[in-house]
C-alpha cells in the first residue's frame, strides 16, 4: 500500500472503504475513547493507547468505563466482540502499526495555571522514535494557536535525521468539540475544524473524519488558526459567565433578581444569555482561558485584561457562594463552625459526572476549614469517596441530618425538588442556590432562611 | 374625563381610542422626535417639547430633520398638516396639558466619564411645578436601575405638597430600544420592556404603548429591572466586542487573521459573533457601560473589573489603529508628520450620520497632534465641517491627493470599493482597515503597505 500521507484523497477514501488504514488513539479518556469506538465502529482497525494500566485492562476485559455516554456501551462491546478495538499500553508495538495517529491526550494547567502540554510533549518524544515513515499524527487535544508549528513539529522531528515533516509524515489537527454527557450527539452533529501542514494533508484529514463522522468539516488555512477558533468559541463562554456573575454580584446589592434580568434580556434579538453560577470548571473553559492567557505572554502580550478578569471573577464565585452561606447563618444567629451542611451536586456541571476543576472542591474547602462538617449528596456520586468523604445515597436523610443546604450542581434530578422538602427536613433551614433553581419568593414564603446567587430581592 | 393614572385598561383604551388624551414627549432628538411621531400618527395629540429653538422653529416649518431615518419623513409631513403634532420650548404650556408625559432626554457622560442625569434633572424640577394632577410620566431615556425608585420620583415630589407618587401622580419607564438609522423597523418589530411604579401602572403604561406600537410588551416587576435589563443587553455588546478587540490585538501578533476565526467560530452552535473595530462609539454602548460600573460605585462595588477592562480595551483601540498606521509610514520609509491622511468614515457605525462619541475623533485628533494633515470622506457628511476640517464630495480627487487611507466606519459604500482604487490612486500606497473590509492577501498582491485590524498574516 502507497504511504497514507502521499495517497490523493480519492486513493485514502479507498483505503478507508476497504478497511485497509489502521488507527491509533493516543489518550482514551473522556474523548479519546469515544472516539476510538467511533473509528473502530466505522470498520477500521483501530488501537487505543494510554498509560492507565488498569483502564487498559478493563477495556479489553469488556468493561465499558464511561457510565454517562449513551449508546456507546452498545458500540463498545460490538467493536471488541469485532475486535476491530483493542487498548494498550504499549506505545511501540501500537505506533508503529498505525498509518493515523490521534493525539487525544489531556492539556491541564499546572498549579499555577500555566497550561501544561507534558503529556504532548512526552508522547511527541515517543512519536519521533516510533511513528512509521508515511504516517499522519492529527492534535485534538486543545492546543495553543502555534504549538504544532512551532514546537511540536520539532519535537516529533527530533535530532536524528528519520523524520522529516511533510518530507515521511505529516501532521494536523482537528480540535474535538464534545461535551461530556453528549459526545454521541456532538459526533453526529456539530461541525468540525480541520487543518493541515500543507493543503493536501488538510484534504486527506477531511477523507479521514468524513469517513467516520457525519458532520460538516470546515477547512481551516492552517493549524495555529483552528486552534484559535477552538480556543475563542470556549473563552467566548468564560468570558459571557463571568459577566453574568459580574451583574449577578451588583444586583444582589441592587436588589434585582438576575434571573428575571435574564429572561427579559432574551427578548433582545441580539443578547445570548449565560448563566451566573458558583464557578466554571471542567477539563475546557477555565484551561482554555489560561492558553489564550499564556499564548498573549508568549508574544509579550503582558496581559490580556479582559480574559483576565474574567477568570479573576469566576475563580472568585465560590468565596461568594460562602458568604451567602455565612449571610444566612448570621441571619439565624448560627455559627458555620460545627454546623453540618449539605452540599447538592459537585460535578462541574449538570448532569455528568465529573468533577474536574468544579467549583465544589473549594467550597467544600474552605467551609471544612471554617469547622462545617460537610456532607455531600450527588445523584451521579453515590455512597462515593470524593473529596475525602463518603457522599450520601439518600437525599431526605441528607437533609435531615444538615443544618443548611447548598446547591452547587444544577443536575436535572434537583430542578423538580419541591422546596418545601428543605424547609421542612433541615434542621436548619438555611437554603444557598447558586443554580437560579430555587424561586426565592418560595424560599422565604415556607419560612428559609435564603439566598440566591444573584438573586437581589 | 378621568385621570388617567386612575382609569382603569379597559377606560384607557377607550380615551386612547377616541384621541381624547394628550401626550408630550421631551426631548425631540433622534430618538423622541419618531417617538413622538409614532404617537401623533397613531391619533393622539403629541407635543413635542425641546430646548433646542432652532429644532423646534425647523419642525414647525414643516422641515423634517433625521435624514437617515426611512418613513419618518412622511408620517412627520402627515401629521404636521393634520395638526396633530407641534413642537414647542414652552414647558409649562406643553406638560400642563399633557396625560401622558413620555421623557426622551439624552443621558450622556461627563468629561470623566460620569454619566450626567442633569437633563432628566432639570426636566424633573420643572415637572414638579407643572406636572398635571393624575397624569402618567413614563422614562424612555437609559438610566441606571434605581434611578427612578431612589431619585426622580423625590424630584417630582419636591418640595411642596402638591404631588404625590401614586396618589397624584404616576411614573413608569418603557426604555427605547431603537438603533439610529432603523427606527420604523425596531419600533414596529422589537419588544419593549414596560414598568410602572406599581402594576396597576404597568398595565396603563402596556395599553399605552399598545396603542401606538405594534410590538411585543414585555412587564417587568419594577422600574429598576427595566433599566437593569436594557443596559445588561447593551453592555453584553461592549464587553463582547472587547472581547474580539482583544484577541484581535493577540492574533496580529500570532500571525492569525481574526475575520478567518470569526467566520469558523460561528460554525460552532453555542458562539455568537461581534466584530472588532476602531472603538465603540454612539450615545448606548460606552454610556451604558459608565452606567453599570457608576451602579456599582455607588453600591459599594470598588469596580466590576470585566466591564472596567472592557472599556480599556475599547477606549484603547483608536490608538492601536494609530499605531498600524504608524507601522505601514514606518515600512515606506516615510513620516506621518507632514503627510496627508484620509479618513474612509467617521460615523460610530455604518449606514448612520452620527458622529457620538465615534472613534475617528481621537485618531483624528492624535494624527493632527502627528503633524499629518487630515482629509474625511464620509458619504454621510459630504462638503460639512466635521472636527474643523471640511469633508470631501469625492472619493477619487481625496484619494489622488493622499499619502494614505485609513478605514474607520464600514459604510455600504465602502464595502464595494475596488482595492485596486487605493493603491492606483494613493499617493504613498498606505492603507490600513481597521473594520475586515479589504482582503489583506489581495491589498499585499496590489501592491499596497497594508495593515487590517486584527488580521495577521
Amino acid at each position: 500500500m502507497k504511504k497514507i500521507m502521499d495517497m490523493t484523497p480519492d486513493e485514502l477514501k479507498n483505503a478507508l472503504i476497504t478497511g485497509s488504514v489502521t488507527v491509533c488513539v493516543v489518550g482514551i479518556g473522556r474523548i479519546g475513547l469515544p472516539t476510538a469506538l467511533s473509528f473502530a465502529n466505522s470498520g477500521l482497525f483501530t488501537i487505543g493507547l494510554d498509560i492507565n494500566s488498569e483502564l487498559v485492562k478493563n477495556i479489553n476485559s469488556g468493561i465499558y468505563p464511561l457510565k454517562d455516554e449513551p449508546e456507546y456501551d452498545i458500540i463498545f462491546d460490538k467493536v471488541i466482540n469485532e475486535k476491530k478495538f483493542f487498548a494498550t499500553t504499549d506505545i511501540k508495538k501500537s505506533v508503529t502499526k498505525a498509518d493515523i495517529i490521534l493525539l487525544s491526550l489531556p492539556t491541564p494547567m499546572d498549579k499555577n495555571n500555566v497550561p501544561d502540554y507534558s503529556a504532548l510533549r512526552s508522547v511527541g518524544k515517543q512519536l519521533s522514535e516510533y511513528l512509521s515513515e508515511g504516517s499522519i499524527v492529527i492534535i485534538e487535544s486543545t492546543i495553543e494557536p502555534g504549538f504544532v508549528e512551532n514546537e511540536f513539529v520539532s519535537i516529533i522531528e527530533g535530532l536524528q535525521n528519520r523524520l522529516k515533516v511533510e518530507k515521511n509524515f505529516a501532521i494536523g489537527v482537528c480540535p474535538e468539540t464534545a461535551n461530556p454527557g453528549e459526545i454521541m450527539v456532538d459526533f453526529t452533529k456539530l461541525p468540525r475544524l480541520v487543518a493541515g501542514i500543507n493543503e493536501n494533508i488538510t484534504n486527506l484529514i477531511h477523507e479521514i473524519y468524513h469517513f467516520v463522522f457525519p458532520v460538516e468539516l470546515i477547512h481551516m488555512p492552517n493549524c495555529k488558526t483552528a486552534s484559535a477558533v477552538k480556543l475563542t468559541t470556549n473563552v467566548f463562554r468564560d468570558v459571557n459567565i463571568a459577566f453574568v456573575n459580574e451583574l449577578s454580584l451588583l444586583f444582589e446589592k441592587l436588589g434585582i433578581d438576575t434571573m428575571t434580568v435574564l429572561k427579559a434580556a432574551q427578548s433582545k434579538y441580539n443578547f445570548q444569555v449565560h448563566y451566573p453560577g458558583a464557578g466554571v470548571g471542567g477539563p475546557c473553559l477555565p484551561v482554555n482561558s489560561y492558553q489564550i492567557l499564556n499564548s498573549g505572554k508568549n508574544v509579550g502580550i503582558d496581559s490580556l485584561k479582559l480574559v483576565k478578569a474574567c477568570r479573576e471573577i469566576n475563580e472568585s464565585m465560590p468565596q461568594h457562594v460562602i458568604e451567602l452561606l455565612q449571610d444566612c447563618f448570621a441571619e439565624s444567629n448560627l455559627d458555620v463552625k460545627g454546623s453540618t451542611i449539605l452540599i447538592l451536586g459537585i460535578s462541574y456541571k449538570p448532569n455528568v459526572k465529573d468533577i474536574q476543576l468544579s467549583p465544589a472542591e473549594p467550597i467544600i474547602q474552605k467551609l471544612s476549614e471554617l469547622g462545617a462538617h460537610i456532607r455531600i449528596f450527588d445523584p451521579y456520586f453515590v455512597n462515593e469517596k470524593v473529596y475525602g468523604i463518603q457522599s450520601e445515597d439518600n437525599l431526605n436523610n441528607a437533609l435531615v441530618e444538615s443544618d443548611a443546604a447548598l446547591i452547587i450542581t444544577a443536575h436535572k434530578e434537583f430542578l423538580d425538588i419541591e422546596p418545601y422538602l428543605f424547609s421542612s427536613k433541615l434542621k436548619n433551614k438555611i437554603l444557598v442556590d447558586s443554580r437560579g433553581i430555587v424561586d426565592p419568593k418560595t424560599a422565604k414564603n415556607i419560612g428559609l432562611i435564603f439566598r440566591g446567587l444573584g438573586r437581589g430581592i
